[in-house]
């Protein structure tokens, strides 16, 4: 059997060596393997950031891919560490929920907590378990080994909190869930809730509305557009400009959508 | 056949998921495939600059490679997918211009629309076409799929408008088209064009003059200096400085050589 | 035979093409290399921090790993390039201690300058010896090239003065040596001079002490601790705060370890 590909999503920043090193420590294990970088700019210890991203990128990597997620702020404390197997792939990670909104969503069958010390690297520090326990437990689930023999099954694993939108008068009221790169906030409402019906709107904070378009460029320059985003949620966009920052939208903001309605403003900042 | 080497040029940060999709939706289709990140801290939407990187770097794969570019403000809109045949190697990129340095210098045969949507990934986001058109279209070509079925050739894609230096009384006027992570202002003047000829100088807005040397250390700690730049082109450098912050230099910035002069400053900020 | 793993530590950031390139070098003359980044941002000409994440990364990587140190700032001048063998790895460097501590400890037994000019890119620029000169030395290390033939030993190679903890009366003088992406300042005391012995204490400019703990999370949200670092050296951390900024340390900032002692700050910033 060929390896299994392993991603990588990080609080570890590409400035240290921290990376590079649990990726030495799975190719000493799997000389050739293909490990994939999903993210290393989760902010240190942003546990919902890191959930979101993983449940965003998951999905789109070869069956039987092996995520590894390390944002653990806890690490060297009692918090456990889990590996769970779901339908096309596996997980590996600390138990603080930065997997599960992405075990809610991948058919997840089994987690297990991961107590088979004899594969984490000798001596095992109390500061770096992505190179001495979840860099060698990815290897050997990547290297075919029994996903039962990690540990004991768990049901009462960490579940992230994570708000869901809620049903208004006229459509819903949810929040912005994630900032990307070029500032578009992400909200937590899917995006087959507002397909279909045409004329929804944005509300944000303040009253001000705006369209909801089908792609950047269906507003002028500058201008704010709600878009059915392709991580599969609603997003906030200004048209060759950075929504977060113009519109002041961060993680938490609300956000509300609603079919219909009058006064639509198109232009960012106002 | 192995398949081709996959190059990556984008603006999309590594702060998110997006580049770790676009290898995932890569690896699916070619289980190991080998894929190089050439940059993907291009300014967001800049297209100048993902331009001049593109061309700096893609003779440095191996033949045969693909070169990806979603450098793409216009994503969704009707601007199109395009695909180029060079003498030794693949372009994918948005029809904005991006490839077009690279495609005048790398022997182009043939580009083409990229209308083959059933390559694409379904649905077909209007808002990451890196991952639903891009990727799979380049696993396409580096698993030897033929270039001629992607859609039909075109002659009118968009060439981006590079000014070229102009010719002076005694040497040449061009500009700033890169500043690089170190400082260094790369400049549109080739190197050749100043090359043999002893004595030519560098004279920068405002009249200061500067010496054009060989390497970095041909000056003193802080001193400016011009030097043959490995990208092809000359470059203005501080020694263990910033040039660009010293000198207050940007991409547009005006740039003259001329050879013989009397006066040369050395010391940076003058 | 299957080529050696290739590791690379720069100061090239990730914004440019510039480590790109290296890899489309070393990939041109052996496909489908594994090449590992262990870190980019190490800050310009840094050559002491790059010394640090090069020692505390290589040993991670599988035997026989060629590993490719670029912190350059004497690129082009008179600095030799240098290639070291050591018990299981390889290094390769410009001549300015950047490998230096790591040879110190990784049983090196034989360090020569590289002369064999053949084997660069040519031309051979004299700005980017990371891809014209560094890059191919490695492919042909990886390839298994012959050692001996780069050229003639040398016993002069720079060495870099890293300063060691001094003896006190009652523990040890050291100095912080680098500080991570979490603002964890890791000192120059190794773990095991501070193992075993209970209370151990740490005492900063200014006098304030702190507790050696076992991880981040011995203490309170905010709170200072001293831990045995995962690179093998006392580092000082703010559980879930970044040390580095509350306490305003950077690298070379005095630190002290005594056993026993009175009184113990445990609150960041008194």
């Amino acid at each position: 059997m060929n390896a299994r590909l392993i991603t990588l999503t990080t609080d570890f920043g590409q400035e240290d060596w921290f990376v590079g090193v649990m990726k030495g420590v799975i190719l000493t294990r799997i000389p050739g393997a293909t490990i994939v970088d999903v993210s290393h700019g989760i902010p240190p210890g942003d546990v919902r950031s890191g959930a979101f991203a993983l449940r965003a990128a998951y999905r789109y990597f070869p069956p039987g891919a092996v995520h590894v997620v390390v944002v653990d702020p806890g690490v060297g404390s009692s918090r456990r560490a889990i590996a769970a197997q779901a339908q096309d792939c596996f997980f590996v990670a600390p138990d603080n929920g930065v997997i599960s909104p992405a075990l809610a969503q991948a058919g997840t069958t089994s987690v297990r907590q991961i107590t088979r010390t004899s594969l984490f690297l000798q001596p095992t520090s109390r500061t770096f378990h992505g190179r001495d326990v979840f860099a060698p437990v990815a290897a050997f689930l990547a290297d075919g080994g029994a996903f039962d023999t990690l540990g004991p099954e768990i049901a009462d694993y960490v579940r992230l909190p994570l708000p869901g939108p809620v049903r208004t008068e006229h459509g819903w009221e949810g929040e912005v869930e994630y900032c990307d790169r070029f500032g578009n906030a992400i909200t937590n409402i899917p995006n087959e809730w507002i397909a279909g019906a045409n004329g929804w709107q944005l509300e944000l904070a303040g009253g001000s509305r705006y369209a909801i378009g089908g792609c950047y460029s269906d507003v002028g320059e500058g201008e704010v557009v709600g878009v059915p985003g392709s991580s599969g949620f609603l997003e906030i966009a200004v048209r060759n400009g950075n929504a977060a920052r113009v519109l002041g939208l961060s993680v938490g903001s609300i956000v509300r959508v609603f079919a219909g309605g009058e006064t639509v403003n198109r232009h960012g900042g106002d």
